[in-house]
């Protein structure tokens, strides 16, 4: 599927203040960019931090006064495999080592604390029917629902709550996973029929030799993510970090499916 | 200076598990690893997950029963400048994109949580003077004391706690350094001069145009630590993960000054 | 000096709940009640579960629909004596023993957690010299601002946050004063002159063998204050505790000094 | 049935310190104590600050140097009607004025948080059925571990890590019943037949109008228990509380039934 991706992002910075995006489409396997386009008005320099390992596009500059970002951009979605069951465990010596580091604990995502919790619960199941049973109990035990939790939301913090919004429910699902000694990460993406519509946060495992990505939440179909942002959880894969003062004037998000083109 | 260091480890697996061991010296500009072996009895295949950005050395094996491990090197610590304050602080965009990560909050360095206290205590101060004046703070304020932490401990919780052993005191380094939009790290590392002999934990900040260690806790040289693991946090560098459940039979690291070979 | 508090509340409730009021004026030897009214739209039975040992004055009842509650007093405050300079610590076997529980960490008051640091800070210090410097530090230390803290904050949160409002300093003061053992507890209050007008917090110390009021925000003078719940922290003494949903309409507290009458 | 309880405990102070012992039996309507002893060796003179509501007892006085402190007492257990069942939900307006505060969250009891779990989780039950329904999922899903807990473990991080030992299952069922609108509270007790011999802390909640000891780790019968200290969590049941230093050298405590006396 071919979509349309767009973010129209107004900020006024009180002073000179670096500003890191993380709102283009990755590039990775499983996506293709046909075309782009990144706006900063006024005009500014920009450095490109990129990272070659997961794909993830990193735009740096300086930002002052009022501060316009539209970035437009035609992104096609490859196959994607949602059916998790087929999916074996992978053993910790025959993972790639660039996955490791998704196996630890992370800001948002204690998971060494939810190992015994993992055990006495999904104890019997392995690889892609141990993800699925963690999302479907997830989906039976938490209610989505605005307004239960904040930036300091930990996966800890959700688990008792047992409420919050798709970052929440990815950061849950990461840190059960990785209890489970099941690489995983989190995703933003452009979420086709999401609604309201905005940049979603999604899980990604590791299972059946491959990165696959899921969604607790249910919100939106796996195959209509253009992903964007890839990290431990939400302290890597936030779409704007200013190292300063900024405060919001208006910002917009949206995905449509488009046409391919002929022959495309 | 060159140095011999060593880990002798004897545990005992209940049944086999996956066991990830990050003990051997890293593969880095700043030392040379002139032999070693780590042998593991009784033998077993190693796969190599070795991190080719942080020169971090992984083997991953399947333990099962008793299982003893002995690693031994020679290694070159060349020379690494101590002298924090002839380094400039580093803008985001100016940053290597590796180094992005380090920016961010992790399971023990709650760094967003930090950033009106760094304002208001080092607001004034930049680059490796910023960072000296941390650690300055830290070995003013607070005690080098076992038992007041343990393997939950973070650096909000020492902040609070004015107290900790090595692995606290590296991580409100890294968390305080963090806020200040400086990359920071953990690494542990052999120590030389270290009482009781242990592996280390230490801090290393992005500044001046590259990486370097740094020690709050004052306990052993700078120019005599053999860095093994990188991460971002103690979550990445424990020296030994078991996928499963062992017990400690026996454990002891060890490190002396060698002189170097004629020619050497 | 004497004055008239009024509070005007209008909720609406879902379905049938339980609600709890502490926001009458407490029957304590610091202030006279001189006349007072409560008056709940529509009309239903009020339960009293007033506190004999703080004065505290609970009422309860069964609200649903519409519901508007009107507190109107004339309050006289009694001379208090803001001086903490000529209070001796009271040994814990002199304290009264309905103080003990004002020792002892609470919800939001972990003051287990602050002994290292009430030591390092203010150690050579006693009594009421003692918590002026604690008042003292918190007020150079930290930034009054509304938006860092929210109802899950614990002094805690705000030692590191370096920011909060009244609660947020109530909290923090307490926290110190009982870690250093020091009786402390929270106390609601209309408060003369403060900006915008709401119910206030406050600490109160037991020092020189009374309770003394304290505001580490200094934003009310202490004589102003016209006191109504007393408990561990927040968590004892909200105005309103509703047993079940409702939404606030609106919402209206005031304070403003009047005339003794010819006589008063 | 009537019972022999002894406690034995040394302790080395470094230099003179005020010393709370709660380790007396309380003076309550379910529990008679026919003969009793403390002694301090070396003697020092004693200050009470019993409760006079909760009958809970407290010797406060100055320890210096190796401090030996022996009680003896024979007390008579009146009948427990351990059957949660038959006993009614008792509505907030109905409650006892001093039952109100065990509604609230206290240090390692943030009932608060729980709401949500509670409604989802036991929400179609009342009064005795809904925390005989909290005892056995408590029983179900955790296990009795030492190791897993410490003295900052509260009913959150219990929640989550799913074992802990008496003191966390108490925390667990107090924060998980004041969360459904049922006042409950910490006691601390000798307990017959708990293997091996210590100071046990269980539950006591407020249904049927009175409050009635539970124990979620079925580890000692209710009708056993020789109560000592009541209070909102284990901040306020520590059976030694010094304020200072000083370093356990023995300590020992224990129960035995014995025969009443003729006619007794």
């Amino acid at each position: 599927m071919w979509f349309n991706v767009k973010a129209d992002l107004t900020y006024d910075f009180a002073g000179p203040a670096e500003t890191m995006l993380l709102l283009e489409a990755a590039r990775t396997p499983d996506q293709a960019v046909h075309s782009e386009s990144l706006v900063i008005t006024p005009e500014v320099p920009i450095a490109r931090l990129d990272d070659s390992v997961t794909g993830e596009r990193r735009a740096v500059f300086l930002a002052e006064g009022r501060c316009r970002i539209v970035y437009d951009a035609v992104v096609e979605v490859l196959a994607r495999d949602a059916n998790l069951r087929s999916a074996a465990a992978v053993s910790v010596r025959d993972l790639p080592a660039e996955t490791v580091r998704y196996l630890m604990g992370s800001r948002y995502c204690p998971s060494d604390r939810f190992e015994r919790f993992v055990d006495r619960q999904f104890g019997g199941l392995q690889g892609g029917d141990k993800v699925q049973a963690i999302l479907d109990w997830i989906g039976a035990h938490f209610d989505y629902e605005i307004g239960v939790s904040d930036a300091l939301t930990t996966a800890m913090d959700t688990f008792v709550d047992r409420a919050g919004v798709c970052r929440d429910f990815a950061h849950l699902t990461i840190a059960l996973c990785r209890a489970a000694d099941i690489p995983a990460r989190a995703v933003s993406a452009y979420a086709w029929k999401l609604r309201p519509a905005d940049l979603h946060a999604v899980a990604e495992v590791y299972v059946g030799g491959r990165w696959r990505l899921v969604d607790a939440t249910c919100k939106a179909p796996i195959d209509g993510l253009v992903r964007v942002a890839t990290g431990r959880d939400a302290a890597d894969i936030a779409f704007m970090t200013i190292f300063g003062k900024a405060e919001l004037a208006a910002q917009a998000f949206s995905i449509r499916r488009v046409r391919p083109p002929a022959g495309g």
